[in-house]
C-alpha cells in the first residue's frame, strides 16, 4: 500500500511544467557495450544541473507551488538540498537559512556561502541538523522545504526520471543511488512498472536496503565517503512505500568502488562528480554488485551529483 | 576556390558511418538566455569524447580508411591530436609513435603514456614537432596521421558539426576555436552557408586571423595559455580556403578571458576542459568580443577539450 502522499505522474507532470526554464534538461551520453558492463550504458548526466545535483528540482517544485511565495525559506541538509534550494531561493529574491551537520564537504559550505545563504553548520549528521533547523523554523516561520519526503519534493524528482525515458528510450533498467529516497520515489511515481528501478546504495549509508529488509523504514548508522549526500538514517516513508510495493531491490557498494566510480568519470569523460554522484555507476563496475543484464537493450544510470572535491581525483 | 582537396558533405556522411561506435556521440546543453549571452546557448559538450577532444573523429577516419590496417602510426602533435591517434591505435591494436613540443601539458603527455604511445617530446612548438615526427616517418615509414590539413582528418571532424545540426536544430550560428583548422575546416565543409560558423582564436595564437587578414596563410608567433592545442604556426590550406570562400570570421580572444570561461565551465556545469576547450566560450563573456546576437534563437558553442590540469581551476 502506497502512502497516500506518493504523486503521481500528472502531479510529475505538472512539476515539469512548473519548473521549465529554472532546472537544466541534463545530457544524456552512452557509452558502448563493453567498457562499462556488457549492454550500453546511457549515463544521464545531471551533475551538469544547477547546484550541481538533481535537488533544484524538488525545490523549485516546492517553492513555485506557493501563492504567494515566502519571503523566507528554511530546510537542513547534507548539502546538496541546501545548495539548491538557496540556488531557488537566490534566483526568485527570497532569503535562504540552510543548516548542514559538519561533516558536509567543504566544497558544498563553500557553494552555498557563495550562493548567498545564511549557513548553520551544526550536528553530526543530517539528522542533527533537521532537529536544529525544526527548532529554528518553529522561531521564524520561514517555509521548510524537506529534502525529501514530502510530496512536493518527490514529485520535482521525478521530473529526472520523464527527461530521461524521454531521452534514453528503450532501457532494461535504471540505477539510482539513494539517500533519503526523494530521488528513487520520484523515479518510482513516474515509471511505474514501466521501467525496473534499482537503487545503489553503500554499504555505509544504507536505509533502504535495512527497510527493505526490515519490512519498514529503520533507524540506520551512516558513515563512509557519500555520507554528506547519501547518509540519511532512515528512508522517507513515501519511498520506502513505493519500493517495496514496486519490489524494487537496493543493491549495495563498498566505498572504495564509489571512489573508483569517480574516477572513471574524471578519466574517461573529464566531469566532476561526488561519491553520491558515482555511487550508482559503482554497481557496474568490477567488485561492485552482479546485476543480471541483457546485451542488447541499454542500461541507464543517474550520474546525480557533482559537488566533489578535485583534489581526491587527482592524487594517485 | 577551394582547395581540391576539400572534403564534400557526402565525404562527411561516410566519415560518420565509418567512425560510428568507435567515437562517442557527445551530448549538448541547453543553457537558457541570460546565463551566457541574451539568447539560448548550447554548448556541444565534446570534451566528454574519447580521449579527450573531437580529434578521434578525424583519427578513426583515416585509419579505418586504410586497406589492410597498417601496423603502426605516427603523428606530431600539441597534444590532443596525439592522445587521440594513441588511442586509435590501442583500439585497433597498432603501434603509435607521437610527437609532442616541449610544451605539451603534463596532463597530455601523462594521458599519452598511459595509452601505451612511444611518446617522443622534442621542440619548441608543433611545427618542430612535426619537422622531427616528418624525419622519423621517413626512416620507419609508419602512417602518419595529419593533426588537421588532410582530406580525412577534416571529413572526420565535420562529423561533429552533423551531429550539432541534428542535436541543435535552428541555430543562429556555431562558435569553434581554431588551431590548425580541421574542426573549423570540417565544420564549414559540413555547413556550407546554412549556418554561419565562426572561428575565435586567442590573441596568442590567432593563426586564422593573420591569414584572413594576409589572404593567405602565413606564420605567426605562437604563445599564451592554448598554446598547445591551438598553437599551429599557420593556418592549414584546406581550412582557410574554406574559410575565405565562405567569409568566416575570426573573433580574438585575450588569454585571461579564456581562463575564466573554464572557470565558468567548471564552477556551472563541473566538467574539467583545458584552455582551448574553453576557447569558444571565451567569446561569450563579459570583455570576450561583440557579436550581434538575435535573442530569439539559439547560438551554439563547441567545447572542443577537456585535457586540462585541474589544479588551475581550483587555485583562486
Amino acid at each position: 500500500m502506497t502512502d497516500p502522499r506518493t504523486p503521481t505522474p500528472l502531479d510529475i507532470e505538472a512539476a515539469a511544467a512548473r519548473i521549465r526554464g529554472h532546472v537544466r534538461r541534463t545530457p544524456v551520453i552512452r557509452i558502448e557495450a563493453g567498457e562499462l558492463a556488457p549492454c550500453p550504458v546511457i549515463l544521464k548526466l545531471e551533475s551538469l544541473q544547477h547546484a550541481g545535483s538533481f535537488k533544484p528540482r524538488g525545490a523549485f517544485n516546492t517553492l513555485l507551488q506557493q501563492d504567494p511565495l515566502p519571503r523566507r525559506v528554511i530546510a537542513a541538509s547534507g548539502g546538496n538540498h541546501g545548495i539548491a534550494v538557496a540556488h531557488a531561493a537566490r534566483s526568485l529574491r527570497l532569503e535562504a537559512e540552510i543548516f548542514v551537520p559538519l561533516i558536509s564537504s567543504p566544497v558544498k559550505v563553500e557553494r552555498l556561502r557563495r550562493l548567498g545563504a545564511s549557513v548553520r553548520q551544526t550536528g553530526r549528521d543530517y539528522a542533527e541538523a533537521l532537529a536544529a533547523m525544526r527548532e529554528r523554523q518553529a522561531e521564524t516561520g520561514a517555509l521548510d522545504i524537506h529534502a525529501y519526503d514530502a510530496p512536493a519534493t518527490v514529485a520535482g524528482q521525478g521530473t529526472l526520471a520523464m527527461e530521461l525515458e524521454e531521452q534514453a528510450g528503450d532501457m532494461q533498467a535504471v540505477l539510482f543511488a539513494v539517500g533519503g529516497g526523494g530521488l528513487i520515489g520520484g523515479a518510482l511515481a513516474w515509471m511505474g512498472t514501466r521501467v525496473p528501478v534499482i537503487g545503489v546504495e553503500p554499504h555505509t549509508s544504507s536505509a533502504l536496503n535495512a527497510a527493505l529488509e526490515a519490512g519498514e523504514p529503520v533507524d540506520v548508522e551512516v558513515s563512509g565517503v557519500a555520507a554528506d549526500s547519501l547518509g540519511a538514517r532512515r528512508i522517507g516513508r513515501i519511498a520506502f512505500d513505493l519500493a517495496s510495493d514496486r519490489l524494487c531491490r537496493s543493491l549495495l557498494v563498498a566505498d572504495g568502488t564509489i571512489t573508483r566510480a569517480r574516477r572513471w568519470l574524471f578519466d574517461e569523460l573529464r566531469i566532476v562528480t561526488e561519491p553520491g554522484g558515482a555511487t550508482a555507476l559503482a554497481a557496474l563496475l568490477e567488485g561492485g554488485v552482479d546485476i543480471d543484464i541483457d546485451p542488447s537493450r541499454p542500461l541507464a544510470v543517474v550520474v546525480c551529483g557533482g559537488n566533489g572535491s578535485v583534489d581526491e581525483l587527482t592524487a594517485s
